[in-house]
C-alpha cells in the first residue's frame, strides 16, 4: 500500500494507495473538520486547489450530524461528495482539548459535548466504530494527546495506556472491517506515537507500536506547547525506530518551514488548520513571503496575491478586490483566501515531491529557508 | 437598445442591449451589493447560476472601497471580474433607508454614513459621478424613495423634486459620458417613477419623466410598506403611461408570484434581495413549494433540494448534507443555498421567457399560481 520511489537523506518520495485512490507523498492533507472546508469551499473547490487527501474530525461528526446518520447516507465520501482519499482523526485530540469535564479510565474517556454538554463515553472501540461508520480510508488510533511539557511519570503512564488502547483499536477495526455492512471495509489503521518531549519514552513507545505492524504510523503530541527545536529533536529521536516501509504522519504540523523540516526528517503526511485559519484573517502565503490583505497598501493593487501562483484565485482576482471584500466583511473574502492558501500548501508539497524526484530537495530546502527564513 | 420580440396581453418578451452584452427579458437581476454576491459566490458562480445582469449598490461602494478606487482599477466589471451587464442603483434608496441624520434640500441629501458616521452630501450630480466612476451599464436616477403610506402633499412635493433631480441626472450623465476618461461612456440612465400609492401622482410623474426620452424606466417606491394588492394596482395604473418601446424595471420586487404578476402587467426587469436572504436562512425555493433545510425531517434525506432542478447544487449535494452544513454553521451552507435560490429565480425567468415565446404565458402563470398559490 506504500512504496518509496526515492529517498534523499532521510527524506522520502512515496506513493500510498488506499480504497479511494493513490496519494503522492509527501502530502499535505486539507482539513474539513465538519465534512466541509471552512470558508465555504465546496468539493469542487477541493479538486480545483489540488487536494489529495481530505481530513475530517471524528469528534465533530460524531456529535453532529452523528456518524450513524453519515453511515446510513453511504459514508463520508458520498455525504460530502468527495471521492478521493479521506483520513479521519480518532477524536482523541478533541476530547482532550475541546470537551469539558473529561474523566480518563482504562476503558476510555467520559466527557461532556462542547455543543450541548451531554455526556459521552469514547474509548478505542467507540472511536473505531465511529470511524468505520464514517468510512474514511485511513482511521487514526484513539490516543491521549498531552500538552507539553508534562511530568515524566504522567507521560509514561499515559503512553503505556495509549499502547494498550492501540491493541484494542487494531482488534476492533479488524472486526468491523470483516463484519457485513462496513461502509469501507478496506479502511486502514494508523498508530500514533506519543511520549511527550521525552526521547526515551518516545522511542520505547515507537518500538512497541511498530510491533503491531500497522499500515502507517503518526507522530502525535507535537506542536502542543513545546518549542519548534524540541519538536524537531523528538522527530529525529523517534524516526530511526519508525518502520521504513510504512508512511509517517506528523499530526497538526505546521508552517511551510516546519513541513520542509519534517520532510527532511523523514515525514510523509502532514495536516494543519493554520493555512486556512490565517487565510480567514487575511494572512496569505506567497512565494515571496506572507502578506496581510487587510493592509491599506493593497487598496489599489491590481496584482494577484502572488504573481508566481497559478491558483484559481490568482488567475482571476486582484489584491485590491480581495482587500475590499475583507474590509466589507463579504464571505467571499474568506473563500478566495482559503483557496489560495491551501493551493499554496498543496503546491509546496508538489514542489517538494519534484525536488525529491530530481534529487534536489536539499537545494530546494536551502533556497526556501534562505529566502523566507524559518519564520513561515 | 431594446426590442420587443413578442407580447402576450400586457406581458412582453424582449432583448436589451448594453455595452457589456445582450439581456433577454423579462430578467431577474442578481444582487451583489458590495461588488460580491452575499454567501461567498464568486463571479464564476454567477455564470454557473445563469445570471444575466449583476446589480451593485452605489451607496455601499461609494462608502467602501470608494468609487474613485474602483474607477482607478478600471471600473466595477474589472474589479469584480464580471464582464456581463451591470446595473447600479442611485444610492437614493439606501440614503433614505440606511443612513442616519439625513437632511433633504433641493440640491440633494446630506446624511451620515452607517459605517463611521461621517457626513456625506449626495445629489443627482454626485450620484451620476459615482455611477460613472463605477462604470455600470445602467445607471439609475437619483430619487427620493418614500415609505408607504405617506401624506399626499409630501409625496407630491417629493415626486416633483425627484422630477427636477432627474433632469439634472440626465444632463450630468451626458456630460460625464462625453468627458474624456469615462470608464464606460456607453452607460445609460433609467428614470424612476415615484408617487407613492397615489395613482394620479404616479401617472402625472410618469408622463413627465417619459418626456425626457430615457433609455429605460423603473417603478420605484413599491414593496415599501403597501399591500401586494396596492402594488399591483399602482403598476396597472402607471403602465399605460410608460413608453412601450422602453424597458421597464420594477425595483426591489419580489416573490416568484410577484414577478409573474409583474410580468403579466408589463414589467421587464426585476431585482430582489429576498431569494438570497431566504437562502442564507435555509429557506429554499423549489418547483413544488418552499422548504426549510434546517428542518429535522431532512436529516437523512438523500434527495437534492429539488428533483426538478439542474442547478450545480442539486446536481451534486443532498438535503441531508446541506441540513448538516446549516446545523454545523458551515459557510458552505449559505453559499450552496444562495446558488440554488438564485438559479431558481433565473430559471423562473427563463421559463417565463419560453412561455412568452410560445404564447403560453397565461397558462404558465395560471399553472404556477394554482400549484403554489400567491404566497411564494
Amino acid at each position: 500500500m506504500f512504496s518509496i520511489l526515492k529517498t534523499e537523506g532521510t527524506a522520502r518520495r512515496g506513493v500510498f494507495t488506499c480504497p479511494h485512490g493513490t496519494v503522492q507523498t509527501p502530502v499535505f492533507m486539507n482539513v474539513g473538520t465538519q465534512a466541509a472546508i471552512k470558508g465555504a469551499l465546496s468539493a469542487e473547490d477541493l479538486q480545483a486547489i489540488g487536494c489529495q487527501v481530505e481530513l475530517s474530525n471524528t469528534y465533530h461528526l460524531h456529535l453532529r450530524p452523528g456518524d450513524t446518520v453519515i453511515r446510513d447516507l453511504g459514508g463520508l465520501h458520498r455525504f460530502m461528495t468527495w471521492d478521493g482519499p479521506i483520513l479521519t482523526d480518532s477524536g482523541g485530540f478533541q476530547v482532550f482539548s475541546l470537551a469539558d469535564l473529561r474523566k480518563i479510565k482504562e476503558e476510555g474517556v467520559t466527557f461532556a459535548s462542547h455543543i450541548d454538554g451531554h455526556r459521552i463515553f469514547m474509548g478505542p472501540e467507540q472511536s473505531m466504530q465511529i470511524q468505520s461508520n464514517l468510512g474514511s480510508d485511513i482511521a487514526m488510533a484513539f490516543d491521549e494527546c498531552i500538552e507539553n511539557p508534562a511530568p515524566y511519570a504522567y507521560v509514561k503512564a499515559s503512553c503505556e495506556r495509549t499502547l494498550r488502547w492501540l491493541v484494542r483499536c487494531k482488534a476492533e477495526l479488524k472486526r468491523l472491517n470483516e463484519a457485513p455492512g462496513a461502509v469501507n471495509p478496506g479502511q486502514v489503521l494508523f498508530g500514533i506515537n506519543q511520549g511527550g518531549t521525552y526521547p526515551d519514552l518516545r522511542i520505547w513507545h515507537m518500538e512497541q507500536i511498530a510491533q503491531l505492524d500497522l499500515p502507517g504510523y503518526a507522530i502525535g503530541g507535537l506542536a502542543v506547547g513545546e518549542s519548534t527545536q524540541t519538536m524537531y529533536e523528538i522527530i529525529e529521536a523517534v524516526e530511526p525506530y519508525m518502520p521504513k516501509e510504512k508512511p509517517r504522519y506528523l499530526m497538526g504540523v505546521g508552517t511551510p518551514s516546519n513541513i520542509l523540516e519534517g520532510v527532511a526528517r523523514g515525514v510523509d503526511f502532514f495536516d494543519c488548520v493554520m493555512p486556512a485559519r490565517n487565510a480567514r484573517h487575511g494572512k496569505l502565503f506567497t512565494w515571496g513571503g506572507t502578506l496581510n490583505l487587510k493592509n491599506a497598501r493593497y487598496e489599489r493593487d491590481e496584482s494577484p496575491i502572488d504573481e508566481q501562483c497559478d491558483c484559481p484565485v490568482c488567475r482571476r482576482y486582484s489584491r485590491a478586490y480581495l482587500r475590499h471584500l475583507f474590509k466589507a466583511e463579504e464571505m467571499l473574502a474568506m473563500r478566495l483566501s482559503v483557496m489560495h492558501n491551501l493551493y499554496f500548501y498543496n503546491q509546496l508539497m508538489s514542489k517538494i515531491r519534484s525536488a525529491l524526484d530530481n534529487g534536489t530537495f536539499a537545494e530546494f530546502r536551502a533556497q526556501y529557508t534562505e529566502k523566507l527564513g524559518q519564520k513561515i
